[in-house]
């Protein structure tokens, strides 16, 4: 049978037929490697997440985190799975040979990470946090804290968390009230110490067992000159705040006075901790002192710069997580469409005739196409991006990697965004092909469908990366970074005007005519003269505009297909039926939007709390 | 702070002010009914929705049933409730004087339902079914089971079931394998016995302690003269399996082979068991000997028919509790956003400045009218279908009942439908709106969302009524439904030409236009000369009139606005922008889906197995 996890044919095509991966192998980063070692890596992340992460998916959906005697108690295969993973290399996967890392691409660890991800996102979780928090570190820490912390971090020794939200400042970071005030004592290594007291709220990761030690990377005000705190974000600064303090050899030491003050229970990601977090209450006393004792990342008044560095491979991260659990659920949809008997054609109208498996039936084909052509263009798209910060790095010519850093900068709210958005759906759409069983927590599809609830809200809630698009993304470098999108749709419409299919020429042709009317219609929106009219329906500008991008991937995809099928005409048949579903039946959904849009309609913006 | 359960506001408005509802008094089954006893209904329905319901539905479904010692256990809030429902005398709300009734009209205890299901979905479900059984008994059962079964349930003393599905068995309901066959001794009542062997799955209320006995309407096929059961549909009768048989006073006596097999545990609706039933396997010997006993309803052979009888109805319930749900998390999401301070507006740079509540922000705006348009909308639909229930029973004259019967007929699978596609995307809606909290279990949306997503599986899936609605009710009759439909649209068209508002004008306008496009693309789909290629794009179909009829019904309740505002004008303005926002955002959705049918698109149709 099939793994229900992931394709690996469909990985294979977009890696290899699609995004030409084994190229890198040409660049010195990645001398080492080719579709030999990235070929391995996916085989171990395959079979670790076969193997460990899967089979504790749904026992650590219905036995979630709780508090024993003061500590979180977890189900005993996350650690389990987590350590394997580690020790496999694979948490490093991406990281610099030096830090105990494989150099492989971040498209290929992007992959690597996707295994886990579907196979178990609540455990992943872990994973992936410590990473974010590891990449920002590398990116603004100094060489010291890269050895205390970055080093155990990627050896999957601690773990890692990210703490922005407090409970009255989520969307609004300007408003946290953390404050971060010098120590006057040294820590042992030299380094200059805070105190920081405040609350954290929606911590991922924020309390565990799973690791010796917890990197909390904080956001905090240090106050200014009249010792209160500077509003707004120019106030913020970033620290680590390691749960336990490390001692001359960087071992776990003293407690630091950060502790638990409660779990979120959520509707779905049960198996990841979610934390209500306590900074300097004074449970704990390190250094004989209340206050959780911090390091400066960086420069003071630049927490948030420092923080959001790192943002678009983590919400790379998410668009990810988003899009495997509509691969998944799509794989477990296909399973069950080809197993399950009832009901025959209308045109059977002979009760004795046996039943037919449900595929049979055009609805239910209907839906199975459906997702496979929303998990599949997320998963093009989400790979697409990654394989943009390995160009955005490591490409031979400043023009290319600017021309990638624009790429992605303009991409990433809807990689993060669109997956969270139609991943969804295609989760929705795989508990109605398996009906009533579907819906019943005997079933799988249920908890992909709760897991994908969440990837709308975190990292940037939709609402907010519809204004970072319309808002900044496209109006920035003079309107660069748009410019840059448009010349590659452009210059696939380009291609596929030559090519024998009519099918694709015609795909081309509603390609370029939406993205035509994209142009159009920012223009027209910004010549609104007034911003909140322009920005008053940005959410629909980034489903309308997400919606084009990823018809572009599709023609792209396309356009990757042998025209004579090869060896394998069944795959690329459905590759190509899963383009024009696209082109038939969800591109045409732009139409409207883009007609919303270039009137700058005001139905929002003018009704009013009281007629609610 | 006004209620979240239900807007009583909006009540009173569809009722009265639309509907026309007091209107119905002036028949004579409704002549000691006025708008004060509709009133009074109502009343009775929110205080124990709001003193009884609403209490225990997070507690239901975090402590879901569960057997004990082979019982299954339910936390005792929901027998409370359920006989205060009782016996305030709801649950018969609508039936005659002579059986305990109150005579009210079906509109108004749908109205009365809706309290129920908003405050508590999952309690409400046993007095949903119970009705929905007693109702179907009452078409076509013997006085003496009227009598023995109905009245005790009508009284909330007995509850009732509808056991259709078999694990083999769900949409398919011709592949039943029940068997009933003829038990060789009368029952104490000189009746027929019959003796049922077979599984029955999906049964909601199918087990529990809530009442004294529990009335089973079960499908089961009689065997034909060869000893073997009919195939198809042909082949099923109906009959009454209780729980305990009755002795000759009526009461529940001998435990009737009839047992719980094991409980579903589903995603949402929790609180309502969910069971797999075995008949006849001998653990209880009725009579000395194994075997549900049975008893026929209405004529052998005509099970389905009988069943389906009242399905119109049952359909308007599951329809209005997908749409309660939509309006209960609406109410709960404005609520949350007029104390939730977050951000500043985009134009207002002070970070010192205080935060707003977020409904100041345009996209929660945008967020909250959609729900509002969607559940307020779906509660239009399904108030109307319920009131023509009523007109198709009492209207005094004939052509009057035909064309309500036509028109009810035509849009219930939009009825039972629509709700629960646009209501689930209005509690979706509702969690984005809370940000983080929305997805946790402390807060309320999350369950909505859970329990709604059951409602376009159960009752007939969404793709069986897409079937039901292109496939049989267009056609049925020459075609008499549609065109009825089509007349009503038509009316509503003609009356908006006549008005002041340019806006209601307009609206007008593009309804015309939406439904004769409906008009030209049914014509074309019927043109194909290929029955599996005009339905291919059922469910397409099904939402795209949807969505048209929605549309009328918000053009229906904007004309039923006073166009000066009368005394309420935020009242008015908040219907009449919500009728905007379906008609700018809405209505075009329907383009691209009637292109697609117009073309009689076959992506899906043409997609194979082996392509996936």
């Amino acid at each position: 049978m099939p793994s229900t996890i992931l394709s690996r044919r469909d990985l294979a095509f977009l890696l290899y037929e699609w995004l030409d991966v084994e190229r890198l192998a040409e660049r010195e980063r990645f001398a080492d490697h080719g579709r030999e070692t990235f070929d391995a890596a996916l085989d171990t992340a395959e079979r670790i997440a076969t193997d460990l992460f899967a089979p504790h998916n749904k026992k650590n959906d219905q036995n979630e985190p709780h508090v024993v005697d003061g500590k979180v108690a977890i189900i005993p295969e996350v650690k389990a799975a987590l350590d394997a993973w580690s020790e496999a290399g694979l948490l490093a996967a991406a990281q610099d040979y030096e830090l105990g890392g494989m150099q492989l691409p971040c498209v290929v660890e992007k992959a690597v990470s996707a295994y886990g991800m579907a196979a178990n996102v609540a455990t992943s979780a872990y994973l992936l946090l410590t990473l974010g928090n590891a990449n920002t570190l590398l990116k603004t820490a100094t060489p010291l804290q890269v050895e205390r912390f970055v080093r155990p971090m990627l050896a999957g020794d601690f773990f890692g968390t990210m703490c922005l939200s407090e409970p009255q400042a989520g969307s609004s970071l300007s408003d946290i009230t953390t404050r971060a005030e010098p120590d006057p004592q040294d820590g042992p290594d030299g380094e200059r110490q805070y105190r920081l007291r405040g609350n954290k709220m929606w911590i991922s990761g924020g309390e565990h067992e799973l690791a010796g030690n917890i990197v909390h990377l904080v956001l905090a005000k240090i106050p200014g000159p009249d010792g209160r705190p500077i509003p707004g974000v120019k106030g913020i600064s970033l620290f680590i705040v390691p749960k336990y303090l490390l001692d001359a050899d960087g071992k776990p030491g003293e407690r630091n006075d950060v502790v638990l003050a409660g779990l979120n229970h959520k509707m779905g990601n049960r198996g990841t901790t979610n934390c209500l977090l306590n900074f300097g209450e004074g449970q704990h006393r390190p250094g004989g002192r209340a206050g959780a004792i911090g390091y400066l990342v960086g420069q003071q008044h630049q927490g948030l710069a420092n923080m959001f560095h790192m943002m678009n491979e983590a919400r790379i991260g998410v668009g990810m997580g988003a899009t495997v659990l509509g691969v998944t659920g799509y794989l477990h949809a296909l399973d069950y469409a080809r197993t399950r008997l009832q009901g025959r054609h209308p045109a059977q109208k002979d009760p004795a005739q046996p039943q037919l498996p449900i595929i049979a039936h055009t609805d239910v084909r209907r839906m199975l196409l459906a997702q496979k052509a929303y998990a599949e263009g997320a998963l093009a798209l989400v790979l697409y991006s990654a394989r943009l910060v390995d160009e955005q790095r490591t490409a031979p010519d400043e023009a290319a990697r600017l021309k990638a850093d624009r790429l992605l900068d303009i991409l990433t709210p809807i990689t993060k965004s669109w997956p969270a958005q139609w991943c969804l759906e295609a989760n929705s759409l795989a508990i109605q092909v398996h009906g009533g069983y579907g819906y019943t927590r005997e079933y799988n599809v249920e908890q992909f469908y709760r897991d994908n609830r969440l990837n709308a809200i975190h990292e940037g809630t939709h609402g907010i990366h519809g204004l970072d698009l319309l808002g900044r993304k496209v109006s920035i470098q003079n309107g660069a970074l748009f410019a840059a999108l448009g010349e590659e749709i452009g210059a696939t419409v380009a291609r596929a005007r030559d090519v024998a299919s009519a099918d694709l020429r015609g795909h081309a042709a509603q390609l370029d005519a939406a993205w035509q009317r994209v142009v159009t219609v920012t223009q027209a929106m910004y010549g609104a003269g007034d911003m909140n009219r322009t920005l008053a329906n940005a959410s629909l500008y980034l489903e309308a505009v997400g919606h084009v991008v990823v018809a572009w991937l599709w023609l792209e995809q396309a356009l990757a297909c042998p025209p004579d099928g090869g060896s394998e005409p069944d795959f690329y048949r459905g590759k190509l039926q899963a383009c024009r579903y696209f082109y038939q039946w969800e591109l045409p959904k732009t139409g409207p939007q883009l007609d919303l849009l270039a009137q700058l309609d005001t139905t929002a913006l003018d009704m009013q709390d009281p007629w609610f």
